[in-house]
């Protein structure tokens, strides 16, 4: 494959990949749960590895400062997992925190200094009440010009959503479709958060009501469940409740090693071939509101250096912190032409498991979670476990998965991070 | 120079080093510290730059959660200053948030990926009542097993001290004049956040008090007023007052490019020959309590890579939190022995600025102040200077400074980065 003009110093692969159970997780806490992940992650490492060989570890965690009072999350992760004295650090970068985490481990190898490194990140939200994690969530937004003045994400979302309705025509029914797609693929996750389709949902709701001998709902299909704001509340319009992604505790983590050595420690190693990140201004500062101009740069940078296009990728997993943001995504991302089509790509099934781009196979932020500093990294082990055949129920079976690439925004655009594997 | 094992791809360079003035800022954001550290590091560029091709952003930030509701440090920074969209991350280490942004600069360069960088790290910590800020701080402690039973800060170093008084009859006035000599040296930084010296500000404190019409105290020397607990109180015993650094707002940057187009930006750049950093246990769970093992392998790391000694450095700026922390500092790093020969060191003259091993000429964090997230760039700010010949009044000038070195610790040491650096 030709090679784009900005090449590391050397090949990095993945090696192994591994994730903690997603979703509600009352009395553990983000060192604990990154713990988990790593377990999880050595059993993924077919032939072994010795642990004194990690000789760094990079974790990406948002904001253990607010939900934890914690900082210092890479030496504490280190510490758990026995690494000490390895170096370590926290990289933020609010909900791109681990793909950065694992694009600086990625550098890190490529520099030389290093030939294995442990990445990932954690985050633990629930330990607050929902509004301060809403306000915790909003210091990555613009705290001077932004939070100052009342925006928090659903609202910064909800000004992209609108504007895109405004300049395309897109439709909350549209948007709703993304949530459904995602909840579909999700139900097969069995580290989802929410692992039910929205059809489940619905019929749980209904039993719900029975059961406390209150009147029985009914509703033709999913949508009509959707637009029942009894069931489906406005947060911030058009985000409904199932627009949203859930509020998260969750790890993940990658073992890393440079390219001439990864086959000492699986015969399938995933090549990570192209690297991308940009920063965007905030949303009060931006020329344009239906895409994000980071995302857009970070793939570019990232299909440079890979030497692939769009067309090449086989499945994505795309950041869907908000249904709009997938529309977003998917367009930035060069899959399909912004507006109307990408809007539509859910419904017309074209971004469906066995369509003709899968996107966002585990559930997506919307449904398997989105502990924010974890959440890059975890996109990066559905696709190792995807490339390599590995992901039971919901593998992808219409096509060969030897290109793949993950999308991951940094609160609501300031930072992007598009990254793109291989499986030779 | 012989090469240690471990090599970076390439050698890289710092060519410009700035800060901000160190103080009680009020009514400045993190921001806005970081743009006026940036200002001042361009007018130290002499032969200019081309602001875009700045390539990325590395920024130290430890506790803009907690201080200033916000975070994605990393990509405001780069916005104030027209860097977007280049890729910019925050990298949180506690303490040495921002020497480990610039290992992680560094690397960056070695790896390839780019030519030139800008990293710093930039703390706004007078926002909240001192309380919070102690709270703030307390973060990064173990949570779970310090925070939780009251330890703060003060304590952590305290317990450090009275350990070194035991193991080694190190005397609270040892650590006193430590304090003395990094006032001594501050009061020529027009920068430092204290720009005077204890017999200055022992003056002051009596003129102080013959303004009020009170009795108008009158002590022998320094010694006699640090230890008077009217003016010098006991923080956590044996750390008084001037025990312990000041709480700091403060910013500073260095622009970092590959060693072949050094000179390209100055006849005088600054190598970075060696970089070593590692983790350590926290305090409760560690095996000695009178040095920082972190440090030491950090330090082994850096003599390696630089293939230098101990012996061979002319001048370090090293992490003096609290004066006990530079007691063990000079140990950690082979300048002197652990135990009383550290702890008499700076009594005896022989870390003066006209000493044998002038330590913290800049005044250290307990003068110049340390606003937490920019310490590690702020050391190197001087460092640069030094080498330079350009740091003015406060210049070493018993010998010719060709080889230095910075050490700056995270937390209580749970982490530790050492970094050697040559002018050729």
């Amino acid at each position: 494959m030709a090679q784009g003009k900005r090449r590391l110093g050397r090949g990095v692969a993945i090696v192994g990949a591994g994730m903690s159970a997603f979703g509600t997780r009352p009395d553990i806490t983000n060192r604990e749960l990154f713990a988990e992940a790593f377990t999880d992650m050595k059993d993924s490492v077919d032939k072994g590895f010795e642990h004194q060989d990690i000789e760094a570890l990079y974790v990406g965690n948002c904001g253990a400062e607010m939900w934890e009072s914690q900082s210092v999350m890479g030496n504490l992760c280190a510490d758990i997992i026995g690494l000490t004295p390895r170096p370590a650090r926290k990289i933020e970068d609010a909900c791109a925190s681990s793909s950065v985490a694992v694009r600086d481990g990625l550098i890190a190898i490529a520099s030389g200094l290093y030939d294995m490194v442990l990445v990932g990140g954690t985050e633990k939200m629930t330990s607050l009440p929902i509004n301060w994690t809403t306000m915790a969530l909003a210091c990555g937004s613009d705290t001077t010009f932004e939070g100052s003045v009342g925006f928090t994400f659903p609202g910064l979302y909800a000004a992209m959503a609108t504007a895109h309705m405004e300049a395309y025509g897109t439709t909350h029914d549209d948007l709703l479709r993304v949530a459904i797609k995602n909840h579909s693929n999700g139900a097969l996750n069995p580290k989802a958060h929410f692992p039910m389709t929205i059809k489940q949902v619905m019929e749980m709701r209904a039993a719900k009501a029975e059961e406390k001998g209150g009147p029985v709902p009914t509703w033709s299909d999913e949508m009509e469940f959707l637009n029942d704001p009894r069931f489906n509340p406005v947060i911030a319009w058009p985000n409904t409740l199932f627009d949203c992604c859930p509020i998260t505790d969750g790890a993940a983590c990658l073992l890393l090693v440079a390219e001439e050595i990864a086959r000492e420690f699986t015969d399938v190693p995933i090549y990570i071939i192209g690297t991308g990140q940009a920063s965007g201004h905030n949303l009060h500062d931006r020329d344009t509101l239906t895409s994000i101009p980071a995302a857009k740069l970070a793939a570019e940078q990232a299909y440079e250096m890979a030497g692939v296009d769009p067309g090449d990728i086989k499945m994505a997993e795309v950041h869907d912190c908000f249904t709009i943001a997938e529309v977003m995504a998917i367009a930035d991302l060069g899959f399909f032409k912004e507006g109307k089509e990408a809007a539509v790509a859910a419904g017309e099934g074209k971004t469906a498991r066995d369509g003709q781009k899968p996107i966002n196979v585990s559930g997506g932020l919307k449904c398997k979670g989105h502990p924010v500093g974890a959440t890059g990294a975890a996109q990066m082990v559905e696709i190792f476990q995807q490339m390599r055949g590995e992901a039971g129920e919901r593998q992808v079976t219409a096509t060969d998965i030897d290109i793949a690439l993950n999308h991951n925004i940094g609160a609501h655009g300031t930072t992007a991070v598009v990254q793109i594997y291989e499986r030779r």
